[in-house]
């Protein structure tokens, strides 16, 4: 069972992410460290106690569709009551809403932990919070009023209505629309699907911001408004009154996160007896809905990164601690330990090279989304120049550590499925549940290819490239401080993390060349190895990072280790990667042909 | 729906696996082209037109257990009485026992179209034809009198007994028992999990090879011995009598392959009321069951490996017809073409390279397949040296066979159902069921990380390790012939392909010194890396051995753009690769402690 890693969590965020130095410097506004480990501890407990038991079950039960009413799997009502009690929901909300207004920080390391124990689960209160954000900044403040305070509490959930069957990655082509209805008010007509917590059990009211289109608005994605579509109407008195024209009209059957309702969801049909179309209200200005949609996607996107990790950890704890247990053959060297012929399968060289494996990229995908979640924190208490610093900062990590992470968490549960043997293909083993509720992370909220072209043509150009250069000069500080700690322990890190970084700053200055050339096509054909480069960078800069920092917490010299088998097991693959980027282009479109 | 590329898998035969060579050799037989040619047409339509329906059927319905009885999914005892009266089940089988022996690599061809089609149903015939092969080696006469030929014809299915809840990888360990008990005969107890198609309806019989111990057998792997075991006694008239003392207890819920019952049998438990104990009879000499397992495991093992690249190629099949249907934002230099604004996704560079990657792994591990089927045939139609040779041969490239083509076969429909996108993650896709299907194939038949000792410890140093290093030889000489084409479409081609040859022949050397001195840790931790990079040597080998094939088929130019692609873009990690194997071990050794 999953038990929270509530010290190596805090020792990422205050010593890699920049966590104790921000409290040192009183950037984060009164938060202090001792309240820091309060709420980490706390959160871990609830998790490995109350959640991670509900999460097996929700994977078995999955949600379940009867007369456009889903029912989440059981206990998961009253979990989510005691959960959103606990003051969860709202940990980085508005004050004047009922938030705690706590750096993002936090919420990124208690939401690794939610998603640890149930990736299905945790998806209800991830969309909230999306949905809260983008009502605080572009919201009237009457919908404030009306919303927020229930959304923050999390009497309220909140759904995200992008997706139509022919518009996902494009959303410019969506179809469904709105018309004006006076008072303020509007109609919402048409299907979306894939929406995630879209009709359940657990609240008393879901209030679904959709994307639609007016019927004098642009064409593509200049035409498109957000809307606030509540499932029930709610009274002046902040009580419920009647049902609004919108319901679900199925489910998906799902590889994975079967205990979260994927909903297709049906606005303006008159289900429910009342004038048709769904009652909304605007957010924002009309057609200028994608651009308040743009406003949270860094902050979900890092919310992806963090199932990514979150899985990846609890498939590393369970395969760890089954190659513990498991004795299988003897490993070379192995002595006969009270008797017992056979070794323990850790005891293999194989099987510890994959575990360490899947401790180096859990680490470090944790390192890169908390580092990205510090500089989202960052550019909140900072004005001017630092703040654009910081904001340019969260906006090109925020691709790597979503994609990065996502694929990770894939890789590592693949992994800990393999160290299970025939074990990890049965379901009640629960490797694969890990395996199939990851496989969707490196999909939504923008594929991971998306997030790679994101990277290349905005993100890389940021201040004319000065953004990304002066972060590699960063990573080549942390080279230079392995390389005068003369640390024997580190090994070759200094040596190869440095190697690393030059071919990043190879790939790098070879993008921004093609792209100010104007050669596009040949920037995207290596826009995921390039951005599998900069997390491979990033992973062996941080555990770096991690391993120089001696907090006298005696696991020093086990992070010293960490990094020195990243460096000189996993770096070496950046060469090709640069490779892939600078030469693989001319290739990649002459074998076009291939494909018919 | 997937469609066989009888094209493609013909031309890998014979110009890339050396079928047409030794046709023109007539070292087959009297084998002729125009035969090979219609059997894998025939295997094609069968696949395609009556097996892949039947597949998603059995993917979704499952194998169900009642009251001891299993059955499979709808039409699938229709589906396998039509296979099996096609002849196919004994492809490979002696003529004597009703068989056609052909040579395996027509098997391993049609085994991959039946995989594609079906991996759950086509583990029927794959578990029977290893019982066929055992039985052919080592069974009596009187064995092979009443039981070849129904098993031959496929009217009786065969299955494999040796997994225990203690001992898997580890056989030495299991507890099943055997006792004497006259007349030649054996009473077997025990329980045997993970069994394959130990339980069904689709046939008359149920040949069970069972190992067990027997009460004075010494210890550890040399007291095991194997036993015929049917589910129904046979009376001397060929007829079926009573029912033995073997029943399914259960059958595991699995993450793929739902179609095909994996049992736990019970042997011995006195269920059916008759003396207790299961009837069974010798195979080959007592406390020699291990051996007799591991004549056929060869054959198993690749097998298995067919697996691999069946799921690839339908998983890619299905990927790219996607996405040449799916419309998705502007890829760079998109033209609207018939007013349509968004391009096919396939146009996008990251999905070409996607699909291109695909085709690469999928190509390059049924080309290792291939081979590995050929030398096996080889060493059956030579004498001598050349027998030995061949023979080597085959056993150097099980495990690379083995292993690389079933990471493959994870590896592509993992990015197969990235290119579905959202609908990926939806069941009904069909893109889901690739993956779950695809995940067992590193683990059963001995694990990829098993496959990697074995190639290390054991294939390597064959005769002295000349074996490996006349296979890297007649690796250059492909490269060789690439430089010497002068085909500007290859582009670095030779060059990558010669240093990737090189990193193999580094690594090669560097593994066999460490064994010589002793150094087996050292060797083990490298040999998972060691395993990859050749196999990725061979795809880039065997990619350009294919394309510098002109048959003038018209595909030539493809084939050239295929293995350029695979040179510039994927070789490039078997520096990394090298660098795992030879740099690796001592930070592993370091990175112990990580584990806790």
């Amino acid at each position: 069972m999953y038990r929270a890693p509530v010290e190596e969590i805090a020792f990422t965020l205050n010593y890699v992410a920049g966590l104790a130095r921000a409290l040192e410097d009183n950037r984060l506004g009164d938060l202090s460290s001792d309240l820091v480990d309060a709420i980490l501890e706390e959160a871990g407990r609830f998790a490995g106690n109350e959640m991670a038991p509900l999460g097996e079950v929700g994977d078995k039960q999955g949600a379940r569709l009867t007369d456009g009413e889903v029912k989440t799997p059981d206990g998961w009502p009253e979990l989510y009551r005691h959960w959103r009690e606990g003051g969860w929901n709202g940990l980085t909300a508005p004050e004047e809403f009922g938030g705690q207004n706590l750096p993002h920080m936090l919420n990124v390391a208690a939401l690794e932990m939610w998603n640890s124990a149930s990736m299905a689960f945790a998806l209800a209160p991830t969309l909230t919070m999306g949905a809260i954000e983008a009502l605080v900044a572009h919201g009237s403040d009457s919908l404030k009023a009306t919303y927020l305070e229930k959304m923050v509490s999390g009497e309220w959930t909140g759904t995200m209505n992008l997706t139509e069957p022919h518009a996902g990655s494009d959303l410019g082509v969506l179809k469904a629309r709105a018309e004006r209805a006076g008072e303020g008010t509007y109609r919402i007509f048409g299907q979306k699907i894939y929406i995630t917590w879209g009709e359940h059990d657990a609240a008393d009211n879901i209030i679904h911001l959709v994307l639609a289109r007016l019927p004098d608005a642009p064409a593509g994605t200049r035409g498109i408004s957000l809307f606030l579509v509540p499932k029930f109407l709610v009274n002046d008195d902040g009580s419920l009154g009647a049902r609004n024209d919108v319901f679900c009209h199925s489910i998906e059957h799902k590889l994975g996160i079967h205990g979260s309702p994927t909903c297709t969801m049906i606005y303006g049909d008159g289900k429910f007896g009342n004038d048709k179309g769904a009652i909304g209200w605007l957010i924002g200005e009309e057609n200028k809905g994608l651009a308040c949609m743009f406003t949270m996607m860094n902050n979900a996107r890092l919310a992806v990164g963090m199932q990514g990790v979150a899985i990846a950890e609890a498939a590393t704890q369970k395969a760890v601690s089954f190659a513990r247990e498991r004795t299988q053959g003897k490993a070379p060297g192995w002595n006969a330990v009270d008797g017992q012929a056979m070794s323990p399968i850790i005891e293999h060289p194989d099987i510890a090279r994959t575990l360490i494996t899947m401790k180096a990229l859990t680490q470090g995908s944790r390192a890169i989304c908390y580092a990205c979640a510090h500089a989202i924190d960052m550019s909140h208490h900072t004005q001017g120049d630092e703040a654009r610093h910081w904001t340019e900062r969260a906006a090109l990590l925020t691709p790597i550590a979503k994609s990065f992470a996502t694929d990770a968490g894939v890789d590592v549960a693949s992994l800990g499925i393999q160290v299970h043997g025939g074990m990890g293909f049965i379901e009640e083993t629960g490797a694969a549940r890990y395996l199939r509720d990851a496989r969707i992370a490196p999909i939504y909220e923008g594929t991971n290819g998306i997030q790679a072209i994101d990277l290349v043509l905005r993100k890389l150009p940021l201040s004319s490239g000065a953004q990304v250069q002066g972060f590699m000069a960063e990573l080549k500080i942390i080279a230079g401080d392995v390389a005068a700690s003369n640390k024997p322990a580190f090994g070759e890190t200094a040596e190869r993390l440095g190697r690393a970084i030059t071919d990043l700053e190879d790939a790098t200055r070879w993008l921004l060349e093609a792209q100010a050339s104007g050669r596009t096509a040949e920037a995207l054909a290596g826009a995921t190895p390039y951005q599998r480069l900069f997390g491979l960078v990033l992973t062996g800069a941080y555990l770096a990072k991690g391993a120089l920092a001696d907090t006298g917490d005696g696991h020093a010299d086990r992070r010293v280790s960490l990094c020195r088998f990243a460096a000189e097991n996993m770096l070496a693959e950046t060469a090709a990667l640069k490779d892939r980027v600078i030469c693989g282009a001319a290739s990649l479109e002459a074998a076009r042909a291939v494909l018919g």
